[in-house]
């Protein structure tokens, strides 16, 4: 499963300059990342030079995709009730790691931004899942504080903390949207299955990864 | 899986507006319309009112989404070799049929506009999979015809002919991004292996669909 971070804190706190900054210095290491961001301001109206798709949008369609030899834009409907590990799992596939631009209220670890300036206590504490706090001041919180241009040790703690595991085969499970953790038998008796039917296929074609959709009872 | 259909054509033979007309005629008979095409000029560029979210991109985010209580905006590098299927499967999710402008190359089925003031032939024929042509003018082809203006009865035959099957479970399964179609005893042993392992799971909470990625084994 893609590790999901969320950089939160209060507006105008910085949360967009620290991500920039810790996106520059992540990719530079070789990492590839993801983001996601709330917008709620009304609807998102986006103006495309490849008119077409938007007026595919327009005449009604839920889902328009754009390709380029470089880019894949898509704008759709927000599926209700979309989790936020479904639409990293769906939306921002082969990335390495995902920031997330606030979801302060959200179930993955946080980082908070916070600026003596505003003269206002962190949002979020252990229970919020806490894992940094990034500061001009000294917060008092009982995890880690880094300095607001202090980005190359924040990238070694979020590489030494929360880097995705690698170099064992595992299988990414979403259940109704939500990521479930497998413990090793059940993953096991599950890469068997799925090998024992669709593994011939896989290999002898280069094929990998395998992606399997179960729509449930009633589609 | 999605049905995807591919409406072709010669530049200027009216294919956005064709397909504007279908999106509109099968999202009034309820379907949930996805769409695809091609951009070949250049870059994306993309205006967006949320602009913290382009800064992200610029700073070197591989993919970066975009979400709103109604709208979900995903822009992110094409991954190499990315299927059309793969795309559908991971962008275009929850819509019940999928039409492409363009991909006349593609080896999905397709309707190809043609237009008599163009004086030129059909581009498909039936090694490409060519299913029905739209024009003003019997272009010869034979496969079934529509005029510029017959939008209902062309729908018509899109939902006999191109319809998703209903009413029953089954397993989608992506084989290196390839759509791959289990024969129903693969297909049982796949399920009866999900099911042991998570549908205890998904049943308690209400929380099917079921979504499994395995990476394979050099991720």
């Amino acid at each position: 499963m893609i590790p999901i971070l969320s950089v939160v804190g209060r507006s105008d706190s910085g949360k967009t300059t620290l991500l920039e900054k810790l996106i520059r210095e992540l990719s530079a290491r070789g990492r590839r990342i993801g983001t996601v961001k709330h917008h709620y301001h009304g609807p998102v109206a986006v103006d495309v030079p490849g008119k077409d798709s938007w007026r595919h949008r327009q005449a009604g369609a839920v889902a328009v995709a754009l390709v380029s030899p470089d880019t894949l834009f898509v704008v759709r409907e927000s599926p209700p009730g979309l989790s936020l590990e479904a639409l990293v799992h769906r939306s921002l596939f082969g990335v390495d790691l995902v920031l997330t631009e606030g979801f302060k209220s959200g179930p993955m670890p946080k980082i908070e931004v916070n600026r003596r300036a505003q003269q206002a206590p962190l949002l979020c504490g252990p229970a919020d899942r806490l894992v940094a706090v990034v500061a001009d001041w000294d917060t008092g919180a009982s995890v880690p504080h880094f300095g607001l241009e202090d980005v190359a040790p924040l990238a070694d703690f979020i590489e030494r903390e929360h880097s995705p595991r690698t170099g064992r085969q595992s299988v990414e499970a979403l259940v109704g949207g939500r990521r479930v953790v497998l413990d090793p038998r059940a993953e096991a008796e599950l890469l068997r299955a799925v090998r024992g039917v669709l593994g011939e296929c896989a290999d002898s074609s280069g094929g990998w990864p395998i992606e399997l959709r179960i729509p449930g009872q009633t589609p």
